[in-house]
């Protein structure tokens, strides 16, 4: 699929940025105008059967287009509304998926649709994953979150009452569709949540990125479309670079969790859904910066300057008063850990991440210094 | 890994059979004497910690050998002991591994060893695929069913209400070790469900082992060893010649599935664990050894003397009186259904398997004519 301008109701500019891993490559489709028209769908996979899943907060918006637009390829075109939230991201709601499916006229060549946030898009992947060992799916990813990060790249997961993604499968979409209209209708708070997301791929991996960030805060804060729309196009270009070179996360792909340690933490720590995913990585960065500045790795003036544009972000960049031990605790139960050590990802240099292991006095240090 | 017999305890029989899958390859170990020595796990990848999942039942004959040989290896050996049977192959069992692992001390390159039959080793490679998005796993299979047929292949899954192992993933072990000492301690019962599958590989792929199992079958019941090491290693190189063909089941690998259509509809009609698996694959074969010579593949002799060996291995040749109409539900779930077709696996002549749909009327002869 390449960049194409064949539909005359959305914007002229439309993006594609290709994901390389071999016989499961794929393409991020990126534009406005997108999740209504047939064309949109067109190659996919044939089937007797496609599967809308969204959650009850999106389908009023777009579920009827969507469904509209699948009609014209699948015979049947089901649908499977989930609650709302990431205290939802439980194999209780999973199920609904799958007892939708086996209700209905699906096959193992039924096509899954995700049509929402990160929930959604993990949750009907890994139901994807696992719906008679594996049926193909597509993301339409309506959050600029799961836009420029969930939705790519084939991390699939659950929660456990133990650990946030204990619970998944690395398995590929066929395609992801990021419509920029759809971040009209989202809520300011989220709109922040996926700019922490945006504002990571800066300190890991393009410092001039970051640098257009922070001149272009108030044009994406506002909902500018062509600062969406290259925010969005760097963020997936970035990520596929990574995802490219390490699709199951044996080594360079962890960079991607720059600030989700800390911020796992403070997640599990509050309770899934107190806080946003990207906001407890928004603050978890600004932790994970100063975990940085102790290991000699970046200066005062990194990470005073990644604070103040997660701040601008409308993120928080403190974190809640959960006590050390609690995080360390919860830290030691993030898939980061190996053999009983939580290993960090660290700035090492401005545009340049890697991952090691921190002495605990340091983590408490910042702990104390970052925390309520 | 090579035959070898540098194991003083073990029988001189030992088989190495490899299932060529790439990156994914990996032996099934066939001997006597194999489970409690350390020399048997030699090579495995290397972790702070495994994790033993068993069975009430198999736990008190084979856990501290197992666990006694492990700790040579690995610093932390956990076990978890689940409750025993196809009834309980489930989420909420399933969950028992997740809670140990997440409570444990285990980390993203944990591995788990399945100790015992098909359920343990479905769920434990299941566990496997979706923990932390995957770690290793090793089977070893204590009845005869599980070293012949679903310990081999890489197919892990769960049971949904409305349909078996509807939730699952292909995910290949490490290895596979298949200790032929287990099999003094079965009940004859599952035996008997064990030949089914062993039955199942002469119709479909190899006359000269149907010869063989109708004349070595009262030594078979008689758990002969040397009888006991041909079966296994001959069922298992057949499987593997399949599976390395087409891993994912695109096409080939659906053969193995022979009997398997109605055996599924027996098994969730009755409610799981009412009959045994093989119980459930015996009845199946001789209904779809029927249905293929209504077809016009095989004569009447064929199925009498398909008939009469699964008879004689201690296996029921009737099915329960379900009802057609229930039949055809339960078999319209199948994972072999695509589009509302129900296909089935026939035999295209002694030694020759396809899959094709078969008229409903001829179906329903074939019911009317095998069930109480």
């Amino acid at each position: 699929m390449q960049a194409t301008q064949e539909n005359p109701s959305a914007d002229a500019v439309r993006h594609t940025v290709n994901i390389e891993l071999g016989d499961r490559s794929y393409p991020i489709v990126i534009g406005a105008g997108l999740l209504g028209h047939a064309q949109t769908y067109a190659g996919l996979p044939k089937a007797h059967a496609a599967m809308v899943v969204t959650n009850s907060t999106v389908a009023p918006l777009y579920a009827d287009a969507v469904c509209a637009a699948l009609s014209a390829l699948y015979p049947h075109v089901g649908r499977v509304v989930l609650p709302d939230g990431e205290a939802h991201k439980d194999w209780t709601t999973l199920n609904l998926i799958f007892d939708a499916l086996l209700s209905g006229a699906s096959d193992r060549k039924t096509v899954l649709f995700a049509l929402g946030g990160g929930v959604v898009g993990d949750m009907t992947g890994f139901a994807a994953a696992c719906y008679m060992r594996g049926v193909p799916f597509v993301q339409l990813p309506t959050t600029l979150l799961s836009q420029v990060d969930s939705s790519v790249g084939g991390k699939t997961a659950i929660n456990h009452p133990l650990g946030k993604n204990m619970i998944g499968a690395f398995y590929q979409p066929q395609r992801v569709v990021c419509d920029l209209d759809s971040l009209k209708t989202l809520p300011t708070r989220e709109l922040s949540a996926g700019l922490a997301e945006v504002i990571k791929y800066g300190p890991i991996a393009d410092m001039v990125f970051f640098d257009w960030i922070e001149a272009h805060l108030p044009a994406l804060l506002a909902r500018e479309p062509a600062a969406l729309a290259h925010a969005v196009r760097r963020s997936c270009e970035i990520k596929a670079h990574v995802v490219g070179q390490d699709e199951r996360e044996g080594g360079l792909r962890a960079i991607l969790n720059f600030g989700h340690t800390f911020g796992h933490a403070i997640e599990a720590g509050m309770g899934y859904g107190a806080w946003l995913h990207g906001e407890a990585v928004g603050c978890g960065m600004v932790m994970a910066a100063h975990l940085s500045q102790r290991l000699g790795l970046v200066d005062e003036a990194f990470v005073a300057r990644l604070t103040r544009l997660v701040q601008a972000a409308g993120l928080p960049v403190r974190g809640p008063a959960l006590g050390a031990d609690r995080y360390i605790e919860l830290m030691g139960h993030d898939k980061k850990a190996e053999g009983g050590e939580i290993r960090f990802v660290v700035i090492d240099g401005p545009g340049r991440a890697s991952m090691r292991p921190a002495p605990d006095a340091l983590v408490r240090e910042v702990l104390a210094r970052c925390c309520d």
